[in-house]
């Protein structure tokens, strides 16, 4: 028998925890090359959980090429090809003349898997709610390549040539503009063009973090947080996020969670989604904005605000942003035209004071120089002539009514005990299935069906519930929603009655014993 | 008299030197407000350097608020506004509800000066050697013009979406041409497309380096290399770079120097510009590449190649790159259209083993997402219309005419005691003045007629040679090379002169008073 010890309640899938354990094996020497491992019905008997479970862990394995399936004789462990499933010494060997053993150089664990593996493996032709991201027909092409050829002709030998690490002069002006009749207090030194907020978060971690300092988030967030956090090697706190709505509820970050963190901690950032938070949608209240604004410049803590979503709202009320509402200039506000325009151009920008932009300058010219200016005259030239308001208003309304859709579909036909939030914009959905249920698990029989979405997984830095997805819909027609979300709520039907059936099974031979 | 002490034999010129004395003399409150500080005449004979240092330092002091020149009356400490002035206490004060003390939470010290900065000053019209830069007036503006409305009509939605963090596809496809047509073993898991060089060396700092590793670079190297090393944290190691040629001397860095480095400290990366090496121009002979990968494979180190200037031989025999000699799987190869083509773009790509580039890629995916794909397909197009390879060989006859020129303008206008490199490609020239002379120095003198260069000091990591300076000569044309070379020698030959009065009047008291 083999010693695997699966745990239901954790947050790593069981497939994801028997392909783990039993890569352990091997590497260990428990199993060896020719052993044979049990059948995929044999071990799922065993484990207690579902044959599926099985049959995706060993398909993982068997692409790794640690172990073979032969119809009719079994699965055995494969010989090893080079050294790759030998534990590694601690240090290279000295004094080989072969090839270095790179994988000892890295100086990071990295998880294997990420959200965007996840959505290379997205068959075509699926109803894909993986993602939030503009909906590509919406693309004004013709619009682009007019306000590209005359940039060429009006600015190309500029463009070619090395350029500010502050960015492009003319997007600065237009962005300022923007800025200006939005009520922001901003001139051209409180602006840094970025590749986009990913980049943004990168510059920021460099200009203040250290090693080992604390930086607070939501939990849970956008995982390219978690990512470049984790690459600063910095202690991250996670604060909740309420995703109920209603009298007596706050939406949002939880603010007195943040107060009690800050009082306990030296932190030294807190890096937030107000609007439209990703992956819950949800918006934080102005009042909460307020105590937490207060809150800052009490503990002397900056705020990173990230504003991607902001534009997108969809229905209710505006909210002003804390860069708008921020009084003790404790705000960096990151933004970007991936959400509101086209994320392919990589160009965002930051909102700061005068010397945090200027030290971000160095940083961003230590980081990539700049950012290039071809994407950034582009973006330039299309907001002066008026078409990225237009474009704006136009996705926003589209946005807003796949929103309605989602909605309808997921009221319609999704099982009781389901519950998810209700966004008054951005680009998701967060849904919590009834508690039991694993979203990851979910999700291997959704994709068989064609239908694509992100389990919650990947969002959280601790406490993660295993049984929230998100659905991104701004990229999904209407028609595509409806159909997504009745294949969705099919399977979890399905999934549900199985699970009745198991626990009857289970329940029958203890009644037999007795 | 004012307790300043300056060291004429550091690499910091004597103008910074004082103006950080001073400022630290008002910071300590030896100098106080309203305090009178000595003309510049007066200061020159006490400090016993020339007067234009002194008003160096001042002008510099008094546009950062710190003091004020009044007109017959003298230079005085100014009141300090805010409290920028004053000294900052470890830990921000607890508990005021005001503006944030940004400056007291960055991560780092930045050096005040950078080259850029130096870039920035350059005023309109000057001759400058500044950097080393692709030529503006070669731009094919048409040619991309007409591959971008290409680009737009063909895949346009494809390139607005988000993309892939390792690479467009289609760049990707031609580039393993170039290379493969070059000889290099490269397939698509081999490459990764960057923002540049300069984003190549952040990621693969991120991806190897952790705080404290030890990484050997080239002394002196392009500063971009030392700022992003600095910002890792991480221990650095120089190795001398002879610039002599000829017989019974090899040009380029000293590989028994690395040997012997090597085997004294536990190096994690070797970072080297073999081919054009900037600053210097040098070229690494075949026989030392291959002695290099020998240590390297023996004592199981990367060696990081940047390419970035090994396509642009003006003359000479090309010599094969440290990745086309690679046996060992050592090599990690960076490059760039940056130096070949259009540097605006913000377009590069990394060479290297499979197992690295897909390591570098969840690197790249967590710094910016991907490299803006509008750029990335231009050059695709470009390429495969064969433009690439055409504006390659013109633009690299031209910096081919463009160093003959300054070669010959040396030798005709530079007096006796300067020396300088014979590069055989690139885009720089390393100059050698007669011992004794600050290029900073020199070029305070030089900008005020209208000519700027690098001085040798920006690209040491240590034991820096003051009396060096880089010329960048592929953005100047041959007549502007001719009258700014004039120009550099006539400034030298007056500071010649002014040198050889002043020790002469040093030694005529000596002489009267025996």
């Amino acid at each position: 028998m083999i010693p695997v010890h699966l745990q239901p309640e954790s947050h790593v899938p069981l497939y994801i925890q028997l392909r783990d354990q039993l890569r352990a094996l091997v590497n260990t020497g428990d199993l060896r090359p020719g052993d044979r491992i049990p059948a995929s019905r044999e071990l799922a008997v065993q484990l207690g959980v579902h044959r599926t479970t099985i049959a995706n862990a060993y398909a993982e394995l068997e692409s790794e090429g640690l172990i073979r399936g032969h119809v009719g004789r079994g699965t055995f462990i494969l010989e090893e090809e080079g050294d790759a499933a030998k534990p590694q010494p601690a240090l290279p060997p000295p004094a080989v003349n072969g090839n270095l053993r790179w994988e000892s150089m890295f100086a990071d664990e990295r998880g294997e898997e990420s959200l965007s593996r996840l959505t290379q493996a997205a068959p075509r032709g699926s109803i894909s709610f993986l993602v939030a991201r503009p909906a590509t027909e919406f693309f004004p092409i013709e619009d682009l390549r007019n306000c590209t050829n005359a940039v060429w002709r009006r600015e190309g030998s500029e463009i070619l040539q090395f350029g500010s690490s502050d960015g492009y002069p003319p997007l600065k002006q237009v962005l300022v503009s923007m800025l200006r009749g939005e009520g922001y207090e901003a001139a051209d030194e409180n602006l840094l063009i970025t590749d986009g907020c990913q980049q943004a978060l990168d510059l920021l971690c460099k200009a203040f973090l250290r090693q080992g300092d604390t930086v607070v988030i939501e939990n849970p967030t956008y995982s390219g947080t978690l990512a470049i956090l984790a690459g600063a090697r910095v202690r991250v706190l996670g604060v909740p996020v309420s995703t109920e709505s209603g009298p007596g509820t706050t939406p949002g970050v939880d603010v007195s969670a943040i107060e009690a963190v800050l009082m306990q901690n030296r932190v030294k950032m807190i890096i937030l989604t107000p609007d439209f938070h990703n992956p819950t949608g949800t918006t934080l209240p102005v009042a909460e904005r307020r105590r937490l604004l207060d809150l800052a410049a009490r503990f002397q803590v900056p705020i990173v605000e990230d504003h991607i979503y902001a534009r997108l709202r969809a229905r209710g009320e505006r909210v002003p942003s804390l860069k708008q509402l921020d009084r003790s200039n404790v705000v960096i506000q990151i933004d970007s035209f991936s959400k509101i325009a086209f994320p392919g151009l990589r160009v965002g920008w930051i909102v700061a004071p005068a010397n945090v932009i200027e030290r971000l300058r160095l940083v961003k010219q230590t980081t990539d120089l700049h950012t290039g200016q071809l994407a950034q005259a582009i973006f330039a030239e299309y907001m002066r002539r008026g078409l990225l308001t237009r474009h704006l208003e136009r996705t926003r309304k589209a946005y807003s009514a796949r929103l309605c859709a989602l909605e309808l579909a997921l009221a319609k036909h999704m099982p009781h005990g389901t519950k998810w939030t209700r966004p008054e914009g951005g680009m998701c959905v967060w849904v919590e299935l009834p508690p039991g249920f694993d979203a990851s698990e979910l999700l291997i029989h959704v994709r068989e069906r064609g239908v694509l979405f992100s389990p919650g997984r990947y969002f959280y830095l601790q406490n993660p519930m295993p049984n929230t997805l998100r659905l991104g819909f701004s990229d999904v027609n209407e028609r595509e929603i409806v159909r997504g979300v009745a294949i969705l709520a099919d399977v979890l039907r399905i999934e549900m009655r199985k699970r009745q059936r198991g626990a009857r099974r289970a329940e029958m031979p203890r009644v037999a014993l007795v």
